[in-house]
């Protein structure tokens, strides 16, 4: 069992574990007489007449599992060449006066997506306009109290432009716009919201109690030179758990277990230094071990073979941890193997056979559960509270090149995505923590940078003097990227709505101006066929930066929503005009 | 021969003359014997294994016409159905891995052209993006002296929206926006414009001279009740034929003739009242008879039966009468079926039979010719000096309607288009007339409406009180026709160029806040596949009016000659861009 036992302040050299498999293969001996060879004969006859009438004849059905499916017919075509805008040739089909083309040439021609599918027995090729197809129709009123547009749809940590969840924040360290990770503001706000919406909208977690110090009470093993208490702690007002090891890594103290399906820890610490508490994952199927280790330090993440840090601070106070531990697993495996396509580990096939803990501390409330989406929502909330400047701004802090032709956004820039989403996070937690006015105050500053001109700073431009227009990349010249500005709106519309009374009517402005702009706007960026991401070929010049699909799907959902809120009917058809897009509709020509 | 004697003043029924034809069977008697029967059962023989030659075995070839032809083999392949965006099902083909789809379907999901060719014995399928496909490369500089972009290659007055051309001003009359007929200015100007730029770029006419009364005497036939003379007429100063006949049908004077090819008639004429001269026509083929009347009448067009009349107005002065006979058939024709439908009788299945003199009056240099470009031309210049009203425009006469939400244009509205097509034809004239200023002072005078606001019955709008534009339809709110502007400003560029210095600045003045608008506004058209037409989704918040592929390509002429004239590489750039999408390319995705 050694290898199960990790240490954390050392590198444990974890080795592989086989599970032992039956034997894959065994023999069966078979007299070989005369009537089996006449058995034989007869199968092989009946299949060779079973398979020439497969093959042969026309317009026949065959009864395959119970179910009667009309057999494809054997078609005779003509090779014909196909000469493509006279620039290249490619081999077609030729039946009477129609002309077959492959979907291998269509498909790159015109960007469409299609496969072959086979249903009960029949196989289909199934032709779609696009790779993507998630359009969700408000099902009622939006409340900013409620989910947050389809977030509950999303899982933003699992993304593979995050890092790893910070276990001193709790919060997402994004790749997007830099490889060494960072904060960014509307990543963070993205988690928190989407843990909001699944709050609503998940079933009741299933939570089991490994240590409360109470009533449960874990069957620690303990060596001679540690030690292992349950105490009462004054500061929580709550029985906790003291412990204490030795030295050496045999001297951990550690927890057996043999828990699935729930890998969402949750537990109350306060960890000494270079302490730590650990999970053992294991796979199932291949016996792999895992181990996660949860230490008292300011680095964040360090990947040593199987096992993974997670710094989670060094001020020795007491903290709540929440960690998905399937996410810890797969970031972890992903950073050691430096690239994102690692096979994940699914969730069904590992188990944790272990909890340990090094070093001293305090422990309380060591539970197991499906998710702890309030908890990661106010990991979200309170890391606004906490990173908000003095411009009310969430700056992003790294570089960002969004095309040629605009000025980089220096390290510092705010966005109003960010902003946005930001006062949709700590509306919503102003709201659901009973009024806590730490959230509220954090929203309001947070409005600042929408009365700032984008060269100034702040995230407001204007489109031809006229509309005000709220950057997601304050770039120059502005880009007008479609939904960041959207999505800023919602966030004015969360905090106009929930703040109470004549605190923030800026918000209100500020969103009654970005609807106006919207609406003499919306359909600059319809492009007949599909929508355009941004402005940038009105103000670069340039070809339109055409949506893609997922974008342009956002698009859609974005003004359905948009169309609900305001029963502004301009919203709601474009809306319907941009979805007929996705199915290969297209405005009409002169 | 009574029937190729048209009267003018009254209808003449003339029947069809049916010329004999050869009988078109006749019998071949055969011996039917038994060397007979035994070739015929070879020949069976060898054409039955020919058949299956042809059509079994794989990857032979065949001699065709003495040329080595590669045969098409037969292809086996399966049925499968093809589930389209899950909307409806179509049957294609399957053939291993890939799926083809019939061009059937494409066709109309893609709007894409396509058609089957043989060529040499080989059929191949020709796949085209578009149904369109001609881009005029500028060859040198644009020089507003000479042709007019590509104007060499068209034919105006055969377009279906000309109702004919009037025998009293020798301009098209439109039927593009009322189905009665009216002058349109854009229309007029683009027959002048055309035939300019033939006159530069059609080879020398062959032109007959038919009676000058000098060098060329024709054998007219004269009754004895009618008189024929050739005098010196000194208000022309030069030998004209004078003409009376008796006021019976039988009376008439006629020219008997046998004219192919030249078509074009040109004439200096005096007539007097209900005075005519009349052209026969008929087709060498199935000997149909047509009489083409001009006749000295204010009604400008009638038809009766085979009997086609112009009017060539009533003021008993000296006129020139250039006549298409060709265009004034098929006209004729045409408004006699009542349908735009009717089948055209080729040129080269017509001759002229006959022309005859009916009433009285005087006629000069009677010419036949295969075109009289310039002639037409001045027609043009001459209808713009002659219809400019006090605001310096050219008003079209009937209501326009352009889309909902757009109000209607009143009878009387300028377009940019026809006020910018009009310089580019005075401006010409100017030059070419060497330095008529009534010209000029037209062209001039047309700059007008360019400075007065659409609002106030001028051409003139703004993009967001930003960029100056001349509206092709003066709509409210503006519709920004890309074509149509450009149209202007190659007017503009005429004039500015041609004027002498200093009595032109306002053209120059507008040219350059259009090309400075153009700049800015080019982009706005692109929908990263095709252009639109205009930007009507943006004034009235609606789907993209795209632009259909002759459009498209015209947008891409305009730009790449606008591009060479002003050496913009923003011009070129787009233009290139532009005819990309022409050939199933497309902008980029995010």
């Amino acid at each position: 069992m050694h290898n199960q036992k990790p240490s954390c302040g050392s590198l444990a050299a974890s080795k592989l574990f086989h599970s032992s498999k039956e034997p894959p293969l065994f023999f069966i001996m078979m007299r070989f007489n005369i009537k089996v060879a006449l058995l034989m004969i007869s199968i092989l006859g009946f299949f060779t007449m079973f398979v020439m009438w497969s093959l042969c004849g026309d317009k026949h059905f065959r009864e395959l599992g119970g179910q009667l499916v009309k057999s494809r017919d054997s078609i005779s075509s003509e090779e014909i060449d196909c000469f493509i805008n006279n620039e290249y040739v490619i081999g077609c089909r030729k039946e009477g006066d129609d002309v077959f083309l492959p979907f291998s040439f269509l498909r790159k021609y015109f960007e469409i997506y299609g496969k072959l599918v086979n249903l009960d027995g029949v196989e289909r090729f199934e032709w779609s306009h696009n790779s993507y197809n998630k359009i969700y129709y408000p099902k009622g009123r939006y409340d900013p109290r409620g989910v947050f547009m389809y977030f509950e749809n999303y899982n933003v940590e699992m993304r593979d432009r995050v890092k790893y969840v910070s276990a001193i924040e709790g919060v997402p360290i994004s790749t997007q716009w830099g490889s060494h990770g960072y904060f960014y503001a509307t990543q963070i706000a993205q988690f928190g919201l989407s843990h909001y919406s699944k709050n609503l909208t998940d079933p009741e977690p299933r939570r089991k109690v490994i240590e409360d110090s109470y009533k449960n009470q874990a069957k620690w093993i303990v060596t001679s030179d540690s030690f292992l208490d349950r105490i009462f702690d004054s500061n929580v007002s709550s029985n906790v758990m003291k412990f204490r090891t030795g030295d050496h890594i045999s001297d951990i103290i550690y927890l057996k277990m043999d828990h699935v399906l729930d890998f969402v820890m949750n537990v109350d610490l306060m960890l000494g230094g270079n302490s730590c508490l650990s999970v053992v994952l294991q796979n199932r199927e291949k016996g792999d071990i895992y181990n996660l280790h949860y230490i008292s330090t300011d680095v964040t993440i360090k990947v040593q073979e199987n096992n993974i840090y997670h710094g989670i601070g060094n001020t020795q106070e007491w903290k709540t941890l929440t960690r998905d531990l399937i996410v810890d697993l797969d970031k972890g495996l992903n950073i050691l193997r430096e690239k994102s396509k690692h096979k994940r580990v699914p969730r069904s096939k590992l188990k944790i056979t272990g909890i340990s803990l090094f070093g001293y501390g305090l422990v309380s409330n060591l539970t197991l559960s499906t998710s702890e989406h309030i908890q990661n929502f106010y990991n979200a909330a309170e890391w606004f509270v906490r990173y908000q400047d003095d411009n009310g701004g969430w700056p992003i802090p790294v570089r960002r090149h969004l095309a040629n032709g605009f000025s980089d956004l220096q390290p510092g820039w705010y966005s109003s995505m960010g902003q946005g989403h930001a006062l949709s996070v700590l509306a919503r937690a102003y709201y659901h923590s009973g009024r806590d006015t730490r959230y509220l105050k954090a929203a309001i500053a947070g409005l600042k940078p929408f009365t700032v001109p984008s060269s100034k700073g702040g995230v407001l431009t204007t489109f031809m003097n006229k509309y005000s227009w709220y950057e997601e990349y304050p770039t120059s010249p502005p880009s007008f990227v479609l939904n960041g500005f959207i999505y800023s709106l919602l966030g004015l519309y969360d905090l106009m709505k929930i703040a109470p009374s004549g605190q923030a009517d800026l918000a209100e402005e500020l969103f009654n101006d970005g609807v106006y702009s919207l609406k003499n706007m919306i359909t600059l960026f319809d492009m007949g066929s599909v929508t355009s991401y941004d402005l940038r070929h009105f103000t670069l010049s340039i070809a339109p930066n055409l949506a893609r699909w997922d974008y342009h799907a956002t698009h859609i959902n974005q003004l359905l929503l948009l169309g609900k809120i305001m029963e502004e009917p301009l919203f709601t058809q474009t809306a319907e005009r941009w979805r007929g897009y996705m199915n290969g509709k297209r405005a009409p020509h002169n």
